[in-house]
């Protein structure tokens, strides 16, 4: 059995976890500086054994899945002490710092720094589930700085859980992922919060919450652990993306104080065409 | 077999057509001014046979489903001719205008004003389809306005349909539902041009579409001539929201520009209790 260590038993790392220990090849390791998600993460089954930090330097494969403020910091620690074989690689939402932290670490070559595009709207070691990375793409950046046996045994290990790898440089990464995914959050919990300001009559969004209120706020459910520093460490790509949309929503509105029926109709079927591009994703993260 | 009819023959009236034909207990006619909508509610079995504006008035029920910008006075030509027991009503997402504008029709009390809270992204006849009313609330906008044998036949037809029935006065309703339906719309619509806009390497969207972007961005499907005039017909109320919406991005946007870990932090800790008021609801439509 190969030695598994995931520190951080969140969504992501629970995840993995759970489904890497059901393959039967690895012995799962886990450490999480909370101990509730330990106990958790053990009565789920999501880990085998609670493991110290000081334990790990011989594991075969480290998953880091911490907070991506915290990220960079703990994978230096970890590339401190690991063996000259060992994989490490983190799972977080921006990229570029994280590259930019590790890249002079006498040990960047057993890092693989990846981004798995998959998640649902909760956390903690509970909301970790089986299959959740199942034909999803995980996209890797800055792969030529890894040793090429550590990077061919993290695709063995992403295509073990059925993964698609796209290689990425960590910059246009984070760009991308601004509009894609962080600006999406910024949105939904907006709304969420519009909502609740105006709606102070809770029965009202309970009884209206149908055609497209709950799917459009879903993510407002999110942990705000994880999404503050995502947003602070990919700032710059997201107060541009936000800039974006805000104009496009009080262009919009103009739109309709000018009661410009024609307008708003061409703006809303061309956005249409997102249709086509979306078409065969599924929704279901 | 009673004679029912539908006036506009796209998502909702479809799916009424449908679903209630299959209950056996209606023979169900259809009228759209689109040949291509009548002969693909025929082909598809949405309705059994079309029907001519001249031959609607002796009807049992006749449900107008068409944009809300037309409802009004397609509403007073139906009960310009209809039959003392008809059962006139409609499924607009905005009431407080068609309420105003058939108030003083002599045939006032043949109508119920009606808003089903289902839909999906899809529209046309060929976006029919059954089950979509199941356990969906019905808004009924001034019942009192009806006669009662009339608005007790619409409650029968709408709990055949398993339907929850709320009664609310119309100016309430297009307040409510400008926040918790059409609100999510412009957002989610605005969110797909901005990510349209910036990211003109599609291929790039298609991968990086997980994490909540497909499911937030999904309303911007919607159809452009369903949704032009509502926004304009609920006009005051949706630019109010937008306004607190805007209001609350800007905000958000600040807390990132000073890195106020903690506000943001804040912020979304108290948006995530937008889940304990979902809680329960299905997120399907």
């Amino acid at each position: 059995m190969e030695k598994l260590v995931v520190l951080g038993l969140g969504l992501i790392g629970g995840s993995l976890a759970l489904d890497l220990k059901k393959r039967g090849q690895f012995k799962v390791f886990g450490f999480d500086k909370n101990p509730e998600h330990i106990k958790k993460s053990l009565e789920l089954g999501v880990i085998d054994e609670e493991i110290s930090f000081s334990e790990i330097a011989d594991a075969d494969v480290i998953i880091v899945s911490v907070p991506v403020n915290v990220v960079g910091k703990l994978v230096s620690k970890v590339l401190d002490i690991v063996s000259a074989t060992t994989l490490v690689f983190d799972v977080g939402s921006v990229k570029n710092e994280i590259c930019k932290e590790i890249a002079n670490h006498p040990n960047r070559k057993n890092f693989v720094a990846a981004h798995p595009l998959a998640g649902t709207e909760f956390s903690g070691p509970e909301a970790a589930i089986l299959n959740l990375f199942d034909e999803k793409v995980n996209i890797i950046c800055e792969a030529d700085k890894a040793d090429w046996r550590i990077l061919d045994r993290a695709i063995s290990l992403f295509k073990m859980l059925n993964m698609h790898i796209k290689m990425m440089n960590p910059v246009e990464h984070d760009r991308h992922i601004a509009y894609v995914s962080h600006l999406s959050h910024v949105s939904s919990f907006m709304l969420g919060k519009t909502v609740l300001e105006i709606e102070k009559n809770e029965q009202a969004i309970f009884d209206m919450a149908s055609t497209g209120f709950a799917s459009t706020v879903r993510l407002a459910k999110s942990s705000a652990n994880t999404w503050t520093p995502i947003f602070l460490e990919n700032k710059e790509n997201v107060i541009k993306s936000l800039d974006e949309y805000i104009k496009n929503l009080n262009e919009f509105k103009e739109l309709i104080e000018n009661n410009d029926a024609e307008a708003l109709n061409e703006s809303m079927n061309s956005t249409n065409y997102i249709k086509s591009i979306l078409n065969g994703i599924k929704e279901s993260n």
